[in-house]
């Protein structure tokens, strides 16, 4: 699968140059690549402990992205699902420590821990003080010697940094992130597994099939479960967790393990304030990518019982680009719909002569239902017969309603009732259309000058104008001409809407989208409709009407 | 492609719900599901001019994530990528809308921009002060028409939004919507189409190719080009983007379209301050997902002149979850290496007897090369006689460099060895427990005590003890067997070692990911090896040596 990378070798370089080009100058970088590869916080004095991570690179934005005041004072990273070497822990710890000592959070794998453990070891003999905590929140198997570290560990970098950075010692920052580390739980569930830079996608999840109990490094779930909805889902995570859970307040992350889309995370987010340890979970992290596992579509839920001053500590600001915040979980806020939505119903009256001409203009459309089809194929979806006749057809029904004696009512009482029966957006242009008439020929214009303050509405909305292939190219030289009289109006309506065949480049609608060779030759639909309209008024008004 | 969703129907109101929950109280939503689906500010109290887009839904975080002080007042959100209704829009409107007065930002959309527009015009009749302004940022065709909006509207929400929340009127607050729209460009690139839910994701784009000058909605980019780094995707974007962009100060904008990695965004980014344009990019924004097409693996850039107060706009704070703020673009920030990364080499000298018992050590491992290969092939990656042979003799080529005479100083220096030429977990464990030894031998403890105080740093770091299937269950049982001299301590390895093929279950290494099964009746080949050296080295030392 294709990425967009450059050489394999130099992916988490490149990565990191790009980290710090956007990071306003927080960050740095040690001068060790290719082999250490470092990310520091730029402002940093040593005064106070520092924390140093990191580990395999794959899990973005963990860890460089928590580099910042209030969080790590470092990230060591690794390649690629790859320990970062003993030399580059080494110079990560050496960068940042001063007096006060550096805590080491290592997530529990057999690498990260040797690593960081001897960089540790090499580290006390200059001297310094340096303490490691290893955090293993899975609880994927009830019986696992060894759990792994998943995304818990950001509340440590979160918890304990927030005490490092309240200038406490080197021992009450490590305590606190033991205190984290006992009471931090994960499990994930994905749909799909992970693209490895440079190595085809497995395909191991069946249709139908979710894995539970993930790791951070594309291996497999401890089970392959039913999938069915994202309600299903969260209910198997959170049955899992539940065991797990005392009824205290809880902060909950959603971690997105890197593929899901976030209208998914945020569907997830739903199910899980729903879910039956709703009750307990009082803050919520996310939903975010925080610890991910390249681009697999999966995503984690984190729990932990709060504790002592926790909530002051995960909320106190801290400057990571990668946290998104702690917040208090609300149910949904719903406010009252404002008043105005519906539109006050105008009051029927009768005018035979209105409605006989309405009904004869309905029935133009009605019997150009299959030409204008047929048209609309060649450049559309086909349907603007369909769409128009239907529309004349309700209009025709709805002559009874509607205020037929008074003009000015009736043009917006016609946009309105188009604009529930056509739909798509020529229900809405003739709606725009016809109120816009109505307003200017009750601010006192004639009748030609109305229509054509509402085209030019129209036009200012939909943004086409003539020359584009729509129905303006028959409407505008209409209008143009009807003070010359009904005929000669439909003459030029008739004209323009034949040149719309020459018009091969369609500025507006979906013919945009098609080729001159497409589009040569066949009449604009829209156009043709109101050419076919005035053709008939010419044939049934007097000669010299406008 | 199975999806974290429940029924598509409810897709997003379910995902406006979870917005709401993890919101922290800053979001609220009108009574009007399922039609109308608008978030608003909780905390609105219609003193200003309210700033209201939306538009389909799949571009998340847009829009509902960019609500909040100093952007949207309200998003009007439509389902997957399908304009809302005319009555959501004003709905909207309505709810937020005060003496101020109203901006609707609207991409360019006919949908879009008919129904806002309606919208906006029923508004008006109930007197409010309503302005609508089209963001058109689009460059994927020179002369299009009619181009579309992409991420360029963040930047309209941003700076008008910050307007807006300075106090300023409408007029001045669409002032500067217009300014940001008339100077902002967009283009995007893919390498996949994004999956619409409940559809099966089309596989338009071969193999080597992308997508260039992509809409938001899964449309086909204007042209497919060959694509083969991320340096070469960023030049032709550029390309692209050159021709518009003037000598002045820019914001850059880097979106991901839903479906890119992060450590690819952080590749993009940084070949981006490569590129031909990097010395007009002052201020960079991302890379974020802002503007997204579902789960679309492409990314789109963004550029805008700085004009005015545009900076200060750009800087000044808000409070949308989905904004992660406007940074100055900085060159790769390099910190020299901290010393002490270079051990300290020890003083070679000469002890011949000790050069050959180091020998004869090795030469147990060589010679058990093929054998402890075919036993790790049974739990691990085949790799334990070759990695030990290996290191074997690198350890006897380096004898002339080594301290022999110096007890203590030899064994941090075979530690050293043993971590530059082993590599992986065991060269890490094996230098953790010679430099402990060390240590304790240094500071007077007599060698078994020694022996003993590195094994357990060794069982401290990596983790394991004795019943984990691990070299430590021959290490151990010999070592408390020492003192009554090294043939009972051969005895001891080697029960050790044989019962480690009754342990079948791995609680460290590989091995864990195995079955009873596949473990039964194989001796964990770390163990073997151990008990291998001390049975040689019962047949060459004195009985009663230890």
């Amino acid at each position: 699968m294709a990425q967009f990378i450059n050489d394999k070798e130099k992916l988490v370089t490149d990565a990191i140059d790009g980290i710090i080009n956007v990071s306003g100058g927080r960050l740095a970088r040690l001068d060790g690549y290719p082999h250490i590869k470092v990310v520091v916080r730029a402002d940093w004095d040593k005064t106070k402990v520092a924390l140093v991570s990191g580990g395999g690179s794959g899990h973005e934005p963990s860890h460089a992205g928590f580099v910042g005041k209030g969080m790590l004072t470092a990230a060591v990273c690794g390649d690629i699902f790859a320990s970062p070497s003993v030399d580059a822990v080494l110079a990560g710890i050496l960068a940042v420590t001063g007096p006060a000592g550096c805590l080491l959070i290592v997530k529990n794998y057999t690498g990260d821990r040797l690593n960081f453990g001897l960089a540790a070891e090499r580290a006390r003999t200059f001297g310094l003080k340096v303490s490691m905590v290893i955090v293993d929140d899975d609880i994927a198997l009830p019986d696992l010697h060894q759990p792994r570290g998943l995304a818990g560990t950001l509340l440590v970098h979160k918890i304990a940094g927030a005490v490092a950075d309240n200038g406490d010692t080197l021992d009450q920052v490590t305590e606190a992130a033991n205190r984290v580390i006992a009471g931090v739980k994960s499990i994930g569930m994905s749909l799909s597994t992970c693209t490895i830079p440079g190595s085809p996608k497995e395909d191991r999840i069946p249709a139908g099939k979710a894995e539970l109990g993930l790791g951070i490094h594309g291996e497999a779930g401890v089970e392959q479960v039913e999938f069915s909805t994202a309600k299903n889902a969260i209910s198997q995570i959170v049955d899992k967790l539940n065991s797990h859970m005392s009824n205290e307040s809880h902060v909950v992350l959603l971690n997105n393990l890197g593929g899901v889309t976030e209208i998914e995370m945020s569907v997830l987010a739903k199910e899980l304030f729903q879910s039956k340890i709703a009750s307990q979970l009082r803050f919520v992290i996310g939903p975010a990518s925080m610890m991910t596992s390249l681009d697999m579509h999966g995503f984690s839920i984190t729990v932990y019982p709060l504790q002592d001053s926790d909530e002051i500590l995960l909320k106190q600001n801290c400057e990571p680009a990668a946290w998104k915040g702690c917040f208090e979980v609300i149910n949904n806020d719903v406010v009252a719909l404002p008043d105005g939505l519906t539109p006050i119903l105008p009051i029927p009256s009768k005018h035979p002569e209105t409605a006989a001409f309405l009904t004869q203009c309905c029935e133009v459309f009605i019997a150009s239902e299959a030409d204008l089809n047929t048209l609309d194929a060649k450049s559309g979806d086909g349907d603007t017969g369909t769409t128009l006749s239907r529309a004349s057809r309700a209009l025709i029904d709805s002559l009874d309603r509607l205020p037929l004696a008074d003009n000015t009512q009736l043009f917006r009482a016609i946009g309105s009732e188009l604009s529930q029966t056509m739909g798509g957006s020529s229900g809405v242009l003739l709606a725009i259309f016809f109120a816009a008439v109505g307003d200017a020929a009750s601010s006192g214009l004639p009748m030609i000058a109305a229509m054509q303050a509402g085209l030019d509405r129209m036009s200012q909305v939909g943004g086409a104008k003539v020359g584009d292939r729509t129905m303006i190219d028959a409407l505008q030289p209409a209008l143009d001409e009807l003070e010359g009289g009904i005929a000669t109006a439909a003459k030029a309506a008739r004209k323009g809407a034949d040149h719309t065949a020459n018009i091969t480049e369609a500025k507006a609608g979906r013919a945009t989208y098609l080729s001159k060779a497409q589009l040569q030759g066949h009449n604009d639909p829209g156009a043709e409709a109101v050419a076919r309209l005035f053709e008939h008024l010419a044939k049934i008004l007097p000669e010299n009407s406008n």
